[in-house]
């Protein structure tokens, strides 16, 4: 493994899996694996269990960690190749990108979409960038269409619990006020893609991922249809990927105690933070059947398997 | 001792300051203890003096410290139960600080009051619900109504340089520009009302603090009659609990030297930040009996302590 | 060496240089040399490269970082003596200095110029009073007129590069569109006079450094007669010194091939960030002969050599 910013960058998925749970067992195994090695977190938006959860594991294999806030701690950073740089960006990627790299070990990069121009925020020139610059593994933070960390947190998640060796996994689309990035939907839809679940995807028209991702997955449009029988629920609003950023108002799609008893008694993931009420209902989420703090509290293992993988093979 | 945001959360009040008179003394003796163990500390407000000493601490301790600043580095939470979170808040207390304490093994909490309403102030809803919901020990470094680590700090520096077994102790109110909180000054009072100390305490009419936290102590309108024969000044602003958040313009109530004259030689505290000139006068704070620097600096070892007995409880 | 804030504090420079570049050969060779040490640093302005490199030099040492951003994270200070203060700055230098002292063993400080009062500026308030107030050993991260760890850096650079025992150095001036500080000029100019280079310094009228750090350099108001032989070329913009502040609009200034060719085939150097197209062309920074990457991965070990010569002064 060189990078970690899609599941195309792991070769090993389910070593990767393994790795993660067995970090869980024993979080303080490889104290020693990261000694004199630095991780650097470059947050472009701000994060609270991408940030704490990765710092944490980084923590956890003894490697020191640098965090940089853009905006605040530093510059704004030109991506265009060729521009004359007389305007606001004082810093071009390339020589930021390449002297971070310089400083690091590895280079975690954490940069959202715009949700204003699809196709600029599908070709991920930041990430690119770094990647192409630094000259050092980089992991994403969740990128413009991407959030690999979280899909083996949810992974690891469903492997561990699991009640049937092929368990029926529903990604349902939910309402929310604000345009939200595609990035969980689609990587959650590549990662389970590569596993042997039954995956079935439920939204509104209109609010299709792009088949980049969900290749072959079941698509519904009809919510209860495509709740019946699944052992996982994950939840997540994303805003439109045809109405590029357009936000959906389907208020009937809110996860609540009624939909969850059209299932077989699944268990409820979402990748936090979640508006109570607005997209799963209060008791949906106190309910005993909510793995989301659970789900959250994997993401340090998760991100430690990154780690250790890349400490091992860079 | 399972959490530390007031002194009620304190066994052995006595202890806990030799402990921290030790660390004083030997501060890198446990430098093993913290190994593998991470305190995060979140700041709902600026901070200095509390974050640089209580990270120093932690580190004294070989204990790895996550910080985060929200707002900043993170979401705002929502604090009331059953809400529809349609608003301005991304995620609630409930997940929020279950999250938080699944990567920490002791969340360090600063949350300033409004002083808008009493009421909502003096429930300390957030630092109750990161109580409620972290399910690890929780420190308080200031809530909207006492400031223990603070408080810790003054009775170490007392005990420290203390001429005679039950000293004169005044706290004494003095003039500011803006709306400060009573926190500093309901912590001192409930701390040094556990202690064998005269203590008295001196503001003007309007400007009681709580007695829930003064109790029995000494309440004076006079600060001149206040400050007679005492052995220790400790200087603090804060608005009305009366009218509450109201500034008091009571330009007289600075300390300066003619006040000091009045007292037993007394040593002058103050918990910084001091606006000179406003609070305490230039020359008071320049001269030998000043001990605010080394009240500041005896912060890592209240800190320190803090932590270590919840290392060794926990 | 009892701080680090210009040559003048440095009583051996070559020893230092010996220093940087042992620590650039064996990074991790002294990690135990800093094991309970604390290093703080202060932020009065943004920081990439500065920041990076320092904690990274610290933990190559083995040495605890905090790093604090004033105004994000804490206060603003005031540095006027005896004033009253009834305005916006909440607490005074001599405090903040004295108590960051105490929890810290040594304190980086960055704090830019106004560009507005020469005089001011020049006086540099803020860093002195933390060398008067701290007690602790002072490191200028980049003050108002100097950047010394920039400048050891780049002799670092320019003795592991030089083909020639005396190489010709060009610190020349190149356009810029906003008004930037002389410190990197004025630091690198007091630095290249205690080599036993030949020094050149090129400039527009009216835009010499201040003579205190130039001292007996040529100083050739015609860039291309300047470059002619080079072995090194810096290049830097920097606003007016005589007319203080003022931004210079020589865009014909503008570092690129054509210019090179009159060199003797030099090494480019440049402090980073640089705006592309503006003070140096594409074509000549991702040239061979551009040094900028490694000059910038140099800045960790000429830090790492004023905290390791630090630790064993101090």
């Amino acid at each position: 493994m060189k990078n970690f910013t899609s599941l195309e960058d792991v070769s090993d998925p389910l070593g990767l899996i393994k790795k993660a749970a067995s970090h869980k067992r024993n979080p303080l195994a490889d104290l020693e694996l990261g000694k004199g090695k630095t991780l650097g977190l470059i947050f472009f938006n701000p994060s609270l269990r991408t940030r704490m959860s990765t710092i944490k594991a980084a923590q956890n294999l003894g490697m020191n960690v640098i965090t940089l806030n853009t905006g605040n701690d530093s510059w704004s950073l030109e991506t265009v190749e060729g521009v004359v740089m007389d305007q606001g960006n004082a810093e071009h990627i390339k020589e930021a990108a390449a002297v971070m790299g310089s400083y690091c070990d590895f280079l975690g990069i954490r940069s959202f979409p715009s949700l204003e121009d699809r196709d600029t925020d599908y070709q991920e020139t930041l990430l690119k960038s770094f990647k192409k610059y630094a000259n050092k593994p980089v992991i994403s933070l969740e990128s413009a269409t991407l959030h690999p960390l979280q899909s083996l947190t949810d992974v690891l998640t469903i492997e561990d619990r699991k009640r049937k060796e092929r368990p029926k996994v529903v990604l349902t689309w939910a309402p929310h006020i604000k345009a939200l990035p595609q990035a969980v939907g689609n990587s959650f839809a590549q990662w389970i893609n590569a596993m042997p679940y039954d995956f079935t995807i439920a939204n509104p028209e209109g609010f299709d991922l792009s088949t980049e991702y969900t290749k072959n997955a079941k698509v519904m449009h009809d919510q209860n249809e495509a709740l019946k029988g699944a052992d996982f629920i994950y939840v997540k609003n994303w805003s439109s990927y045809e109405n590029y950023g357009k936000v959906g108002k389907f208020h009937d799609w809110m996860i609540d105690q009624n939909k969850m008893k059209l299932t077989n008694q699944a268990y409820l993931m979402h990748c936090l933070p979640v508006r109570r009420n607005v997209v799963i209902s209060d008791d949906t989420l106190d309910n005993e059947q909510s793995l989301v703090i659970e789900q959250a509290g994997n993401r340090v293992y998760a991100a430690q398997a990154v780690l250790s993988t890349l400490l091992e093979n860079n």
